[in-house]
């Protein structure tokens, strides 16, 4: 089988610089080709030098119907509202996308305008993209022509939370999901706020009450579950590159954290990242891998979940080369071992 | 006025080092001895090379007749059980002392020896001795001859929720406590746990359901209030030397935001260090200072309280200089600024 | 005696975050005024909110005369170029001015404006501004209209080469100093290369043989000790918040680094805050602090030298809190233990 | 062809995780088993805790011959002397051994035991054992049974001096090589140096004129060029987990940094892993990889090189899987991308 040809639009940041890395390692796929407005007539390599003598694919400025003859599937790393029209674009000239932006992962176009406060570009769509989380979603992704890669947060609140609500182990109105996450979550972009001296040797919440990925959260966990479910969500900045760590707060009933144990062991059985683990895992045993450690304890007539996962593997680019795996017929693991 | 003669029992750790820099800025006290078992014959600077030309008490070894006939007042910096039977040595050799372990912060000796898993070396005194919060408590430590110096999470805890639960502003038996700390939390002894390359670059809970500061805050918000209260509290340790932010989930019912912002501008309108701030504070807001800064913001039929501390600072050594200076009738701020 | 009243020009920075820190803790000093052409209208505790609750001085825009007016000194923390114009305002309006920008640091005009690629707006005064370094030059700052406040590097350098060079213990033509710096010392403007990602986790030489600092360090040392020197000098950017580690290769021909110390020593002997060590210098024994550490060892023809320095305190504001006291007739110390 | 077995002896620390985790990405080779006396009947996952659910080999106590039994290939990860009494053992069993110790690195006898301070337990054995530096050294370590795998300091100095001391282009008697390494270049016992609040924050240099990687670096520069040579290395410890960057002075005579940078790219044309590059190299930009990236730039009569490889990857465990590639006739970069 040839390689599967990969494009990057949105090259500066870096979700698309760890695709790239993880495609310098992906025996059946290859980047072919890089776009980004500011960086046209550079090379990959000269906006991300860990790239020196690994990939040296030059930037050019978007042009969909160029791009799309050229790949057979295009990682599109824009920010919202931009990707949705980028990501209509690509589609109509036939070549398949995995969206990093949040655009089409709400079901509900209002939640989506309200939270975004933008008018969707391409609302039709809304709703009806597959969510990029091969562990529920596999068989809608293999022949997705979009996928809507999940967001970092959600990722680690909905893997452990999806399957307890869905088993009726956690009450669904009583949810605390406290965040931490590493620096790199906050993009590339010029800000002050995450100036090396800003961040370092602190921590802080922010967002508190209006993040986007809290809907997001009560949205895929209700979709998976069949069950609506209310979470109060909020993001804490951490000093370090990568990582997010998601303590939970849930209401057991009568069960007990071992049943959610075996709840997990059950419902992953067969994937192939992610791991119920009795320690307590930290960001670091995860870091750089597409795999994902959770925990349960008991506390009172609490649970305590804990989960672990890199923010920009599993978070977001493993995950994207997981759901290219599915898309194209390769095993999931493909690369990301 | 002379100056007030301080020793420090336990010199090795960061607590003790802490307690000695803030000594070389205080304008009325001066270290004067400092006992270490591993280190007699050193020099303080020797061991922390920091002070070098700032401080140079020679180590001894603990004599408490002797350091007590030498100092007005001794910083107990030693584990919990050691302390408690040190402590009692020095009581009885008329001086006073400043108690950093938890051996006589809690309310009942049943909880101690519960949680502590050891029998209490003065139980009398248990129950009877002032907790050192001069926000709450100034006037028994002003002349109290064993002043119970607080914990770092439980300081972060108390300050936010105590106003707020004797004002009747939150829930009693829904409050739960998301801590993130800096390493130096975790002593100075030399653990594979806590080297350089399996803290840094990772956020990780620990003791979830079993820290031993969970008493001591239920306990302590409970004495303040007169009411008593129930929290989860839940431990993470963060990759940076120093802070404590603590994220506390509280229910509002009809209570707002606002109405706790209020309640703590009125609680802290005259303490010189606890400050209720709009932002959304960070551990670097306060890194290095005795200085306390909390928010509130609501989240549905919840409000999320953060506050931010120096677990070294306030949370320990300059808590025990601010105790110090109320002992002694000075101005809670010498030598804090 | 009433206080010193202080304005600080160029609020936004580190080095001004600095001063005001540690101008709250001043007994003879305050803070009256700051200026921030971006902030304007705003506290200063609003850019800093590590302020809050300790200074709340309002930012305002630069006005020279009213500024003067209002002040016995300003802190100049403007960058090159822009600082001079402002400083001989400020002169003209008959306040004394610490200069932090390197316009008025450097001996020959042609030099400076060689390296700094602009036409010097005060010529006249270049060549005639005292370097504040009161280890060598106390007298004159004591009278000083205007001090330029000594570069950061060039601190960690000059102090230990000029007295070895002076005493003729070192070759002058075979200097090689090679600096780690804290990224605070890159400033606080929004920039990619010093986001926390990019510099968390990686240590790099950045302009190598063209930093501006080389020709400081060889004015300097040169005008010290009498002798023209010639140094190689290599910054590198390390993942800390603050701390320069310069390490310096030497010739020492029939000299040992014995001798070295005992140079020191002589010459530093009533310095407050220039500390001979035995021990090999970490950043973190001065961190925070105004206080300088070094050391020398012998090795085969050479001798290395280890100065560590905290580059914001006595590598830039502490210095000039230090510059200050000595312009008002206080000890050294004031405020900086 | 059948997966090359591989044994891990002393598996508790950092060089043998990244040996286990490039493992788990190796399609030609597979973790087998790990030895470590203080771990008995805890699997590798337990001590590593990132190794979860990815490799669950027991750990067992070290026999040989058992051992050899089992393996093609064993990484032996003791400490020098312990370390060549097990690879003499080992080899007796007829088993291939990658040695991470000095043991077998040096050229001579009385050099090894002046500098390790110990009586060498296979004397016989010493000068006659391949350096593991494949770039120089392939032919010999295809068919050896004993590979003496090289130091982390030294590989980043050797790389870049010894094709220009070849080539005639720099002094053979005048190099200075200021190298900074990440803290896991300490290891991963137990110890109050390397707490995280030791060493984060801080840089410091150690062992000034008596690393004993500087023996390795000299006897390597010479062996490889032809020419002896006199270095004078001074590393220093920085707040980093991995990663090790060399600033080295050389004196260049008439010759530029062009004709070193053409050296190299005529020297590492064929190499997979050297990449000379022209930007200023930062450690974070060969994280985690195998790579290195030297560059050199004229100044003054020196020149200044500076190489930048991972301490762990190229520099200890991925140099060790590169060696067992060249050793079992695989492609170098097998598992290395």
């Amino acid at each position: 089988m040839s390689k599967i040809k990969v494009g990057i639009v949105g090259a500066t940041g870096y979700t698309a610089l760890e695709v790239a890395r993880l495609l310098t390692a992906h025996p059946q796929a290859e980047l072919v080709a890089a776009t980004s407005r500011a960086d046209d007539g550079r090379s990959l390599a000269e906006i991300h030098p860990s790239l020196a003598g690994r990939c040296d694919v030059p930037i050019e400025v978007l042009d969909p119907e160029s791009i799309a003859k050229k790949c057979d599937v295009v990682m599109c790393c824009l920010p919202h509202g931009a990707s949705a029209e980028t990501v209509h674009a690509l589609v109509q000239h036939d070549v398949r996308v995995i969206d990093f932006s949040a655009d089409f992962r709400l079901s509900s176009l209002d939640v989506y305008e309200k939270w975004y406060d933008v008018k969707h570009p391409w609302p039709e769509r809304v709703g009806k993209t597959v969510y990029g989380m091969p562990e529920f979603f596999a068989k809608q992704i293999a022949t997705a022509d979009v996928v809507a890669n999940p967001g970092c947060y959600p990722t680690s609140a909905i893997l452990p939370l999806a399957p307890l609500v869905q088993a009726g182990l956690i009450d669904t109105d009583d949810i605390i999901i406290d965040s931490k996450s590493g620096v790199s979550g906050a993009g590339r972009s010029a800000k002050v706020a995450t100036l090396y001296c800003e961040t370092n040797e602190s921590i802080s919440a922010y967002a508190v009450g209006s993040h986007r990925h809290g809907p997001e959260i009560n949205d895929l966990v209700g979709r998976i579950s069949g069950k609506p479910v209310q979470t109060l969500f909020t993001p804490h900045l951490t000093p370090m590159d990568r990582g997010i760590l998601s303590t939970i707060y849930v209401r057991r009933g009568q069960h007990s954290a071992d049943e959610m144990m075996q709840c997990w062991r059950d419902q992953y059985a067969s994937s192939a990242f992610v791991n119920p683990v009795d320690h307590l895992p930290a960001t670091k045993h995860v870091a750089g891998t597409n795999f994902v450690q959770m925990t349960a304890r008991d506390c009172g007539d609490r649970a305590v979940l804990v989960c672990a996962i890199d923010n920009l593997a599993k978070g977001a680019s493993g995950a994207a080369i997981q759901n290219m795996n599915v898309m194209f017929g390769l095993p999931e693991v493909t690369g990301l071992r």
